[in-house]
């Protein structure tokens, strides 16, 4: 699917950063720009800063801005109805309505959508998902998001709520999650519950976890990043707890081949930008709990867009490629 | 979809018996049979025995029987082009090929599917799952199967292999599973796995289960329907166990509605045969482990069909309800 000659403006929001980019009538991505979500930022603030930002690309690029006729908009909570109903992570945006506000203001044509959901189709129209049929997408970055291609088109389900794989129940208990239940894959497994799983550990056997101490500068600013860094070094205390939280994704990635029996499942996010040993251990761990008709035949695979998966997605959900 | 003015053979083949039908021009079952699979019988076996029942049919209704021309099986296992792959709970199947046999022997058309995805045809085109478009059908019985119906036709994945939904991984541990695996929902909910734990736990309680055993003649002899009779009847050590198995139940359907965000879950086999308090306790558990998005908006419904979801599923393979 090749985009139409125009350029677009492409937004992914996210729980702890936010994202504002350009695509070039080629399909290329530019002028990427990063916004970092200072502490204690709710909605508002957030909207108004994606808007600076676009004014600011507005001054920079004048000529491309002027030709912009449509933005997608990536949005890290559930959507219905192209608008947000709330994020578990930020306060405040199921009062605001963020596509109305920059049709009004920019006078763009403006869609937006779950960011798990726009991170499937960015995979499979432009990255490791092409060619492909059946294809689930996971990101794995402040919660855990999913998107579920079913024979080429994406799958919302009956309220448009389908594809919330962070909230698969793998345990019986195990720590709260942002959704106020436990059990959810996300509590276990996303970079912050993997880094407290990390600093936990290591409160608790400080020698065995010297290395991985030092290397983050203390326990308590061990990040999910330091310790799949370490473990890829090497480091034996860093590579058990990646191991038991490879457990922990084989149980929620065995459930999604048995559920779907999709032909690729695609991990981006952070985490899996940790690359094969991360997913190595991911592989193994969930081939061992497969049924026997399913072993030795699926496909885990990083995402190809590296951390651009939802802006791609926000590309396709402006052309309309969800539709397709 | 009205059934083509025909008479249909239907088989159910389950892991602990078997059943024979005919389906009237007017699409009612007939002369169903049901076949007690006897301790430690394989494939042939049964295999054998459906024939013998299918030429005692044909004895007692020459003229219906006279004028099939086609037959459906729901098989209890996975199937891949219309052939049984392996049972779980029965040695053999993968040297047979039933659809082969009958079409030799009785000149009839065949087709098979797995049984859960039969069962979801048949709730779906017949049953609970009728004016529906995205239907969850899992059947609770000697496993946990299941079918997926999206935008109103039979989900199969990229192998065929969608919907089984016994092996979504919801516990850590827990006992050994039919697959080999551990924390699989069919090993901890199936009906052999609920009448286990209502033993196990009778035993380490003999006073409180008192009412239970007695009613099952004996621990050893408790069964899930024993189990559940009495918890409907108010007893509180059985209510005890269904709760605790309730909560299993919420864990699963709390991820599968997650997943697939369906209109409609329908449970059918024989443990949702129990009736509204166990399917109360179910819908009960399964609210309290879902995103607030989905809260107070789901449906998990009985089966229509009662047991007999597997064999209207029958029909509708037979009549090519599956690719319409």
């Amino acid at each position: 699917m090749i985009p139409k000659p125009e350029t677009l403006v492409l937004i992914d929001i996210g729980g702890s950063q936010s994202t504002v980019a350009l695509s070039s009538p080629d399909g290329r991505l530019m002028a990427r720009r990063t916004l970092l979500r200072p502490e204690g930022q709710q909605a508002d603030g957030i909207l108004q800063s994606v808007i600076e930002r676009i004014e600011a690309l507005q001054a920079e690029f004048p000529e491309s801005l002027k030709s912009v006729q449509r933005c997608g908009i990536g949005f890290g909570g559930p959507v219905a109805q192209e608008r947000p109903l709330r994020s578990e992570h930020v306060r405040g945006w199921e009062n605001l309505d963020p596509c109305r506000t920059l049709e009004e203001r920019f006078g763009w044509s403006c869609r937006i959508e779950n960011d798990g959901l726009a991170g499937a189709l960015g995979e499979f129209h432009y990255g490791a998902g092409r060619g492909g049929r059946h294809m689930i997408y996971l990101t794995i970055s402040t919660g855990i998001g999913g998107g579920v291609i079913l024979d080429g088109r994406l799958y919302r389900g009956s309220r448009g709520f389908a594809g919330h794989l962070g909230h698969l129940k793998i345990g019986l208990d195990g720590p709260l999650c942002a959704c106020g239940g436990r059990g959810c894959f996300e509590a276990l497994c996303s970079g912050p519950s993997i880094a407290r799983r990390a600093r936990d550990r290591a409160r608790a056997r400080p020698r065995e976890a010297a290395a991985l101490i030092a290397r983050a500068g203390g326990v308590e600013s061990i990040q999910a990043k330091t310790l799949l860094e370490c473990a890829i070094e090497g480091d034996i205390f860093s590579s058990q707890v990646v191991q038991q939280v490879g457990e922990d994704f084989g149980r929620a990635l065995a459930s999604i081949f048995h559920a779907f029996d999709p032909d690729r499942i695609v991990l981006g996010g952070g985490v899996a930008q940790a690359g094969e040993t991360f997913l190595g251990v991911v592989r193994r761990e969930t081939e061992l709990r497969l049924l026997p008709q399913f072993r030795g035949k699926i496909d885990i695979t990083g995402a190809g867009l590296g951390t651009d998966s939802v802006l791609f997605g926000a590309l396709a959900l402006a052309l309309g490629q969800d539709e397709m």
